[in-house]
């Protein structure tokens, strides 16, 4: 019988790349999509197509650029509003929310998945994003799960998100199990060469690291500032 | 009190640019939104475009043509398989679906309804689409209002498909009631600049405008094919 496949909504940062590698150590055959909607961070697509190369995972990146149109009001799709430094828990870092992002990547991601026959797509949420995105949380992705499998024919598609209940630490600690690759990854929201060490996602990725036990392999132009953040 | 307002999905079809009347009507203020996915009758844009000029709707065109890459299996997104012509409800229109358009399509109205500062999104769908086009039917729609009320903060987007229960032939009624000018919308999948008449979406058409006692004011290169087929 041949192995369950599945699209994986592969963004270059260190959750969806763990996600790659636990799905492929839990025996599913993969595939990545990566998606640009206009994020201040694209870098992070140069990252997740060396990952795939290097793995040799099949993988597509979709130019969905124009999306910053009518995705307004974030920092991450508006280059005139600064990103903030600081702890995700932090109502500050609502402005970092991209409006709907999770469910049109989804969306995207099933639709491509219907194309190829495959029956299930996957994505990376996490405990630690729930504070602030709200399409990262459990109630959202039960809920989308029911949506997803009604939008085609013969129970649609699937939805997996195994670490929706997991901390980053705990995605860390995954990882470094499978041997992720993680100076692969990238994950700064201000989508400079090197990562800044105090937007939210710095912070809760250097946190990761060190709750985990390990230093994270990345370099950053300042890597005390987490040390001062509450976790 | 200022009126609520909707972004709705305007295709340039028959379906959609009723509901905006409809809508308006109904005393909520509008904005449409249309999008291109690499769809054959993208022509029908062209006619969304002149209606809201018209109507003086503010009307946004979203060009994520490059989906066509992931939407791939549709005779809407693939010009080399051909358009099937006949009755909606016959087994061969299947290949006239594209993969979750409408999650998409829904997602990414979400996406702009939150950018805007409007808390509700509405598509066209309705009973004749529920033979063949499963993100049209009644528990798709009920479950994806779910997943969009928890996509944002604060009970996130309504979904409104006030026609999801009624026929085409209903809408056609209810448009002439409104006087909507249906010689400026454009259905055929055919993308041709006259309209097929043999293709799924003008027989259908066709027969709504007769079973509303009414003929349809748009050309068909064949008007006489629809009457062939039962209702």
């Amino acid at each position: 019988m041949s192995k369950q496949k599945a699209i994986v909504l592969l963004s270059g940062g260190m959750d969806s790349t763990t996600l790659l590698y636990h799905l492929v150590a839990e025996g599913w055959e993969v595939e990545a999509l990566s998606i640009l909607y206009g994020q201040r961070h694209a870098r992070e697509l140069d990252f997740a197509k060396r990952l795939c190369e290097r793995g040799q995972v099949t993988h597509t990146v979709c130019d969905l650029g124009v999306l910053s149109k009518v995705l307004g009001g974030s920092s991450q799709t508006d280059s005139t509003i600064p990103v903030p430094s600081g702890h995700y828990a932090d109502p500050v870092m609502r402005i970092t929310v991209v409006p709907n992002r999770n469910m049109i990547l989804l969306a995207v991601a099933a639709a491509k998945a219907i194309s190829v026959g495959c029956a299930t797509v996957a994505y990376a949420a996490h405990v630690g994003d729930h504070a602030v995105y709200p399409d990262c949380r459990p109630e959202f992705i039960l809920a989308l799960q029911g949506a997803l499998n009604l939008c085609h024919y013969d129970g649609g598609v699937g939805l997996l998100a195994p670490f929706s209940q997991m901390s980053k630490a705990d995605i860390v600690k995954r990882g470094l199990q499978l041997h992720v690759p993680y100076y692969l990854t990238y994950s700064c929201y201000t989508g400079k060469e090197k990562s800044c060490g105090i937007c939210g996602t710095c912070v809760e990725r250097l946190q990761a690291f060190w709750a985990a036990g390990a230093e994270d392999p990345i370099q950053y132009e300042d890597r005390a500032y987490a040390r001062t953040i509450n976790p």
